[in-house]
């Protein structure tokens, strides 16, 4: 955990008073992700679970396939992960540059910003209770532990349909945080993430939806507001897209007969 | 400004009590960015302002290195910007593409994440008071149009050292807004933006740091927190960063001679 804070002499300065004192500060970093020792990409985001991340990443932009095609991802330096591929036909091979907050990197058109899945989230039978989604920001906040001390971190929580927490990452970068649940996933050999739902601390993105749907997860939960891109997104792939979550209410903009009242 | 939002219809649940009305959501849409009839980039942005978008990200990720050069920007399709430079020879070719919240896509190696910035923000004598800062979260914030109806844009705001507003540009993606702020100034022959205090709703990323250094831009306040690269930039250039900015109250993470109390 150490190396995902970063402690700092800052002036703290209230009502006209300065004040030294230490701060603690989201470490951002960049990771290069390479596949078979080629460089795919550079994300930046904040050190730990790297090879989740990189893992994630792949499947999610559609770069990887087949994630059973995963021969083995290492750390091969500082910041730098290597993922080694049984099947070379499996990569989709083209660059991707991506900040701590972009998902969409690499794309050589309007049309390419759209990936295809290989998975059908339109017939997961998931229904989740009001209950159950109403639950989730706060037991995501509770199992924030960098977030506490920074005030600076992106978090995505897996849960499955009862509202336990199956796994949480954190991030600077949220679609990060995302990639870094499912290259967890990938290892926990748990794709598709079927009957599960995605809870993250933000807005709800079109790059996030694209996410979700590429992990196969159908039902996608944000504590902010969604983007147009997202909820059309969400109607074209049939995942159930709910933002707004705050206190007993939210609103459902997308594949609302996944919610039982 | 209609573009920027959209209406559509949703169901709120509140108390498990589901009741459908329409909702305003902050339209998402992919913009081409061409240099000279050349594709470089592909930004997921909302709509409005898309010459700004184009001119700024150009000159805020270096692709040109004089503004001067610039000949024309137009819309010359849908979500799709021409930019004609008069010397090509200022174009640094290379692709881009980001999505709602990336700013240093289409670099080919980690140390080429760092932009060569063409001014010095070091050696701007601008001088505000902890006043100003304090003040320009709420002025920003009244001025954000869209915000009220989506509650999901992002806001960048130029002000002068009085704290007065001098342009405002929101956007999906928090460093789009900064695009098009740097664009707008583009377009008024106002670069570099010395004497100019630059403030954003979210938080302050390695990528705000850079594109504020590369307008020119030496103080950057923040309503949330940096990371640790965004401080480790803005000591190595220069510039003043300002986070936390809260009531009466805020930190001060790099640059503190530009603060007088």
């Amino acid at each position: 955990m150490t190396r995902m804070t970063q402690r700092r002499q800052v002036t703290r300065v209230d009502s006209e008073v300065a004040v030294a004192r230490p701060d603690t500060l989201a470490v951002e970093e960049p990771q290069e992700i390479r596949v078979n020792s080629q460089p795919v990409s550079i994300t930046m985001r904040t050190p730990g679970h790297d090879l989740d991340l990189a893992l994630g990443f792949l499947v999610t932009e559609g770069v990887v396939q087949d994630p059973d095609d995963v021969a083995a991802a290492i750390n091969c330096a500082d910041n730098v992960v290597d993922v080694t591929l049984q099947d070379v036909a499996t990569l989709a091979p083209r660059s991707f540059y991506t900040s701590s907050s972009c998902g969409i990197c690499g794309k050589s058109s309007i049309d390419a910003v759209r990936t295809s899945s290989s998975y059908d989230v339109a017939t997961d039978p998931l229904v989740v209770t009001s209950g159950v989604i109403t639950a989730l920001p706060e037991r995501l906040r509770a199992e924030q532990r960098v977030f506490d001390r920074t005030g600076g971190l992106h978090a995505a929580g897996l849960f499955d349909s009862s509202g336990a927490l199956v796994c949480l990452r954190e991030d600077v970068g949220r679609h990060n945080a995302v990639d870094k649940l499912v290259g967890w996933a990938v290892q926990q050999k748990q794709l598709p993430l079927r009957g599960h739902v995605l809870q993250v601390s933000g807005r709800a993105s079109f790059e996030l939806v694209q996410k979700a749907v590429m992990a196969g997860i159908s039902v996608l939960s944000a504590v902010s507001a969604p983007s147009s891109l997202a909820v059309q997104l969400a109607d074209e792939t049939g995942l159930t897209l709910i933002g707004f979550v705050r206190g007993t209410s939210f609103n459902v903009y997308a594949g609302g007969q996944r919610l039982s009242l």
